[in-house]
């Protein structure tokens, strides 16, 4: 079982969702499981105001935080892991199974936050939404029918994190020191005023650039102390060139 | 993994569900995860009619079969499994945890068929429901809320089925031998006749009688053979009293 710290530790945050029966849903297996921080990215204003005033929607409902931008949500926890049921899609992030990557999620809520992500409805995460995920989990169906109910996914998810026994080794414990998306961003953005200031992105390319610099940044799973000594690096190298 | 076989030996029994949103969850999660056999006893008609014809309902809803009874949509299988939430109710059934439970269930789809039962939103299985039942599985959600919803709880649980590795040396495998649902009525009908003819059943209580059998007779697990002796010998007692 998951102390209850390491249950305070994550965050579940909900992307553009769109129905309001879905968030209200999502918070409901939070709840059964013991899961109480929830974080939405731009919802649909008026579902969420009507997922909110439901009869009967949990408690954290009402304290769960809007966010305009995932960066913004994602900015405090040091692990970001984005769900996914589609199979074939070429994705450039490490997938690891449910259960794998369940036993990570609990190793690194031993010491430190970690955000799970849950797409929209219709579109799932967004290729820019997975630019902020160090990895992602997907959960096993079947390919004639991998979609599922954003409701059930959250379920499913959760239901893994909880349960027992989890005797992990912990390899992927989390500890104070793994840097947090803030500081992430920040090194982001230094390195891509160096990065522009020296030549490197061309124009009309800002964008491509700036995601394959999240990702890479991401991929890295630097300490705080590593992110710092990275940013005043590049931060010269941004200066050097004006 | 579950073998395809395996897969088509499991029948998920939906008791007089009322919602049609949930009908349809569960066809969902099922057709995720690979279980295509619904079965719905005395589902509200309106809600069952609204539910398979709703835009992208899985296919496996239009060939859910329909049972005015419980006893019926178990007849063929010689497993049968309640689901609950509810960790503290006084609950006459061995209780399973979902992984151990799920566990159980695997390995008797090797060889038999298994009915894994969900109860109505407001009130889940009734006595007379859980009286079919060989065991309970719990899922694990937490004592301040632990009444699930019904599409998520269904996903949770097919999820547990599903998901690897399984190895299990199976000691609850089940076998070709052990009764069905149809051979145990029987019985239960011939002993509950030789009681009422011997005098055991009082004016008044009847339906305790027939409970109390039909749970008995269930834990005993029995093999077709036993319980064709056994009906035998019950029918020789009720004739010899009259």
């Amino acid at each position: 079982m998951l102390s209850k710290d390491q249950l305070d530790r994550l965050r579940v945050v909900l992307v553009a969702t769109r129905n309001p029966l879905n968030i209200g849903a999502a918070a409901r297996a939070m709840s059964n499981f013991g899961f109480l921080r929830l974080r939405v990215v731009r919802p649909y204003d008026v579902a969420f105001r009507e997922a909110r005033s439901a009869v009967g929607a949990p408690g954290l409902l009402a304290d769960a935080e809007v966010f305009s931008t995932l960066a913004d949500a994602v900015a405090d926890c040091s692990l970001v892991v984005g769900t996914t049921a589609v199979g074939s899609r070429q994705l450039d992030h490490p997938v690891h199974p449910l259960d794998a990557g369940g036993e990570m999620i609990c190793g690194h809520l031993a010491a430190g936050r970690a955000a799970l992500l849950f797409g929209s409805e219709k579109r799932g995460l967004s290729n820019d939404d997975l630019s902020y995920c160090h990895w992602l989990m997907r959960i096993p169906t079947r390919e004639e029918h991998d979609s599922m109910n954003l409701g059930q996914a959250v379920a499913v998810c959760l239901y893994e994190l909880i349960r027992t026994p989890k005797v992990t080794a912990d390899r992927h414990a989390g500890t104070d020191e793994q840097c947090i998306g803030r500081e992430l961003d920040r090194l982001e953005r230094v390195l891509l005023q160096a990065l522009a200031a020296g030549g490197y992105t061309k124009p009309g390319t800002e964008t491509a650039t700036e995601e394959k610099t999240r990702r890479l940044l991401r991929r890295l799973t630097l300490t705080s102390a590593d992110a710092e000594t990275l940013t005043g690096m590049f931060a010269k190298l941004g200066r050097k060139r004006d």
